[in-house]
């Protein structure tokens, strides 16, 4: 058997401190266009991917990056998008900053069917980085300070014929998400994320940046038999580079499709959700091998206790 | 600061199911002797060490196999090795059968410290396999059978200098395995193996053996900023191929130290344990960016409950 669904990354290169979303819209429908071109069923594209990535100012006002936020979705802004998606047939998920009416700050991606309905939302989990101004770093990471965790955990959702999860960015390197979406069946689960390469608290793992962003994703994929979309908004932002190297991993962990260069850029697969069965079934049958019994620290334990 | 210790993996190569214990015994003194030419401090011997894999053959009465296993450890057959270890001031972990005095049947790996007392022991918690004559299989792969699950988890154990656990060849391929440990400041997990590189249920997979060995543990050491040592009885085992490739792996995910033949060779490797804190004190700082509240269904749910 198979169910055949064209996945596609749709990889950004920079987004500048002022370039308007009219301006990046039109740069998500020329990869909309180009994932047309491949028969794309089903378009990722990257975490916060309507501007800049902002996180990396200080501002002592939490509302001084207010308009890089969104209030609703869609909206004016980005209407034309999911207007010639739906015209095209092609379904996406699309990542934002969500400023919701009371007040809440998320980081934010939803999921629109190829029918134009929203089939699902997820806000990022794990938040990484640091809260407060660390003007020493080069450039900084204040996601704790412009996001909120969410409390709304990993959730699936039926659509594109299959079962289709969302992480974002530092989520794809906690085996956790992969897991709670892989306890609900999931055969695809898309990642947006914007990493930049100079890691100030440990910059001895600049180097790896690449190696640990397929890393962790290959093997959430083969141990949860499920396909992984990882789509950056790569390249030089604001002076700041980020990773680019968005790919499509198989159930297998094997990497099937990868970007090569730092911009705009989709890749694209033919992939078989059925494929996910050669591993759910025999190797990782959770209902026969699974030991949850053993596994007690991870859902009630935070930090680490030292024997 | 730096924490050196020197780990090393001691690969074995088939046992013939007619191997007495002594020979085998030989041969990881042998192995013992190499170590301690490297100034190895600790080193790994695989799963299962001390006879063939005799899980591949089905026999009706469940102490058809008894003679593989062992009723007490150490015991006169491996004494010498115990001995020799404390002689040349050594530590190793030893995998056996282990065949409790009330008759429960563990796939038991034993820690042995440097001035010779056993600092810690684990039964393997995840059983892969069968547990009923599948004579169809070129192979079988009777563990469930003849072992039975440990209800004793996953453990570490304060010796080396450090914080050691245990695992055991399937327990790997779980990210729970690396997670439960490295909730407890685990910076060296020793897992050994028998791997054919057939799988019956899905043959399609046999080509991705040494690939799935590796992606499992550079995971899991990478998310918890920990040293692996994955050690191997290799090469063709009456009649059957199983997995070399021991390796061991930093803290940062890489591979440090590879086993090239299919049979019994050291690897080794200095490793600075203080190299795990560049992870467990910045990206994986599980105090600071742990979700558990998002990971209710890894320890309260076994198998998939779809949407």
């Amino acid at each position: 058997m198979t169910r055949r669904i064209t996945l596609g990354a749709g990889q950004l290169g920079p987004i500048s401190k002022d370039e308007s979303r009219a301006a990046v819209v039109e740069r998500l429908i020329a990869l909309l266009h180009q994932a047309h071109h491949a028969g794309v069923d089903l378009l990722a594209f990257p975490e916060l991917a309507l501007t800049t990535f902002f996180p990396r100012w200080y501002t002592e006002d939490l509302c001084g990056h207010d308009h890089y936020y969104e209030k609703e979705m869609p909206n004016a802004a980005t209407q034309p998008l999911f207007d010639e998606a739906l015209r095209l047939k092609i379904g996406f998920s699309l990542g934002y900053a969500e400023l919701t009416p009371d007040g809440h700050r998320y980081n934010t991606t939803i999921l629109v069917e190829r029918d134009g309905s929203i089939v699902g939302r997820y806000r990022k989990v794990h938040i990484p980085g640091h809260e407060e101004d660390e003007a020493l770093r080069p450039f900084q990471h204040l996601e704790r300070r412009y996001f909120e965790e969410s409390s709304e955990g990993f959730n699936v959702h039926r659509c594109f014929d299959g079962i289709v999860g969302m992480a974002t960015c530092n989520d794809r390197r906690w085996p956790e998400t992969y897991r709670e979406m892989g306890l609900q069946g999931v055969e695809v689960i898309l990642i947006g994320y914007n990493t930049p390469i100079f890691y100030a608290p440990d910059p001895g793992q600049n180097a790896l940046a690449g190696f640990h962003n397929q890393l962790v994703m290959q093997a959430g994929a083969y141990q949860n038999g499920t396909w992984v979309i990882g789509v950056a908004k790569g390249g030089i932002e604001e002076g700041v580079e980020s990773l680019a190297q968005s790919s499509i991993i198989a159930p297998s962990g094997q990497v099937v499709a990868q970007a090569v260069s730092n911009g705009d850029e989709l890749v694209s697969v033919i992939a078989d959700l059925d494929w996910c069965a050669n591993y759910k079934e025999t190797l990782f049958n959770f209902a026969r091998y699974r030991r949850p019994e053993a596994y007690q620290r991870i859902s009630n334990q935070k930090g680490v206790m030292l024997p």
